[in-house]
């Protein structure tokens, strides 16, 4: 099952937003109905958003295909609709340049964005679970952060696909799974893949990750990246940065997992990037809050960075 | 209003578990309703469970001043309560220490208990307040974890009661409480608080806070701890210790506030402190869970402990 498709003629998603209660397929007909899915975390992770980018694209060149003004502006609202993972905005661009050769031409290129993110996931799971077999040796033990599974990708994921490579080598020792407030994409999404898989684990609170760490019950931590920069800074989930810091005080790896598409070399470092804040009525009712979506890891704290085509030490 | 008392022959306290949306009092006049509002969380916070402990002692010597073995048995259920914080132990022995000379003496000698939490936040809120001004300057804007104020002790409170002296003092230039997951005392009672006194601040997820001192919003970290080992090393509610990491790393000061009371001379490290788990309920219906309720934070992370008698630098 895909995460994201193109379906006679609409985009199908998993609408991530009901996990684990429910597995409900939306489609998208139209580009608002796309952005508001983008926008309500229906469909995240920056793989599956440089698919939802493109598909948004082939919808907005079927509807608009009289109308360049509108077409544009549709265009703009898709590749704006969040603005730190750099897939979604590359993802836009890539179909968009196929728009002088009509709506099936920009259909095709998000398909073949589509497969690429497929053969990238198989690609990264292999490599990734060799790096952790070198760094780590047999039976590791994984903390992974927020949802980098099928759901993040179109199949399979980054991080947590290497992590179903390893179950799938006999070579897993354990995962535990950080819930990942404030939408629990660790407690509902990685947990109800895992899960699917018959992959035993633990969830756990996002502060616990480095004690955890510190008491030696984790041999390595592995998740995603929404974008690299050129310097290898890593832009991810908030509380990416709070694991980095606990991995490199306990000693152990800290990988990242992440297609080439996600690697932003026109961004210098990590603090060029713009960080979405989400409000506080994601976070609680009783007061103002402060939510940044995601955080920087400083690239010095990073052990490798796992592509579909290489691993990066920075 | 305080958050435990002794009111005509039974403890009372305001039920943590229902702010706020509701602040309900509730009254305990046997040992197992004071068991149960210890291991619900309706009462917690070091040095309100050290008062409790007292309390419980004396509800234990009038209902079973005529069955010794029964005594023994009461007094040695609220003292196992919860493991990790020292003060709800040290409470019970003094009590329990004066059941030779009756129910009164008892009762006297947990009141004396709970007037020194009083004069102990007192002194230990003007006493961090100079610290923090000698460490930030005027206007610090500090970030705090989990709840310390007089919810956690019995008025005023510790890191919150210093927090609270420095918008008294006019040089309060912001607060983050971080949410404190599972069970959200920040997010809830933290910020309950606040804003009974009218004090702007905004709440963040666990994860963020190191992220948010990096991107320099954090002039100091001030928390509490629910014991202080012999070498420093500070025990306190999960999430601590990446705040550590995180201040370590900013180069900001990582302030700890507690009564002597919380100071546990006989433990020499923070690797000898039994660490409550408090089971995958708390966290997530969908799997399996570690739930360390606490976490330690190694002296060398540790800029300075604010108690009501001294200031330690480890």
């Amino acid at each position: 099952m895909r995460t994201i498709d193109w379906v006679d003629g609409a985009v199908e998603i998993i609408d991530q937003t009901v996990l684990p209660k429910e597995v409900r397929v939306l489609r998208l007909h139209t580009v608002p109905e796309l952005v508001a899915a983008i926008q309500s975390l229906a469909v995240r992770g920056a793989p599956a958003l440089g698919v939802a980018g493109a598909f948004g694209v082939a919808l907005a060149a079927r509807v608009h295909a009289d109308d360049p003004q509108a077409l544009t502006a549709a265009v703009a609202r898709v590749e704006t609709a969040r603005p730190t993972a750099v897939n979604l905005a590359r993802g836009v661009r890539r179909a968009a340049a196929l728009l002088p050769r009509g709506p099936e031409a920009v259909l095709a290129e998000a398909c073949a964005i589509r497969d690429e993110e497929v053969a990238a996931s198989r690609a990264m799971a292999s490599r990734g679970a060799d790096l952790i077999v070198e760094l780590c040796g047999n039976r590791s033990r994984l903390l992974t952060h927020c949802n980098t599974g099928g759901l993040a990708a179109v199949t399979l994921g980054t991080a947590l696909g290497v992590v179903f490579e390893l179950h799938q080598r006999g070579l897993l020792g354990g995962v535990i799974a950080s819930e990942t407030r404030p939408l629990l994409q660790g407690a509902r999404l990685t947990s109800w893949e895992l899960s699917q898989r018959g992959i035993a684990h633990r969830v756990a609170v996002d502060s616990a990750g480095p004690f955890l760490m510190a008491r030696g019950e984790v041999d390595a931590v592995i998740l995603g990246a929404d974008r690299i920069c050129a310097n290898g800074d890593v832009i991810n989930k908030i509380g990416t940065y709070a694991h980095a810091l606990g991995a490199h005080r306990a000693g152990i790896p800290f990988v990242v997992v992440a297609p080439e598409s996600t690697v932003d070399t026109h961004t210098p470092s990590g603090d060029r990037v713009p960080i979405e804040d989400r409000g506080a009525a994601e976070i609680t009712p009783w007061s103002d809050a402060v939510n940044p979506a995601f955080d920087v890891t400083p690239h010095d704290l990073v052990t490798a960075i796992v592509t579909d085509r290489r691993v990066i030490r920075p």
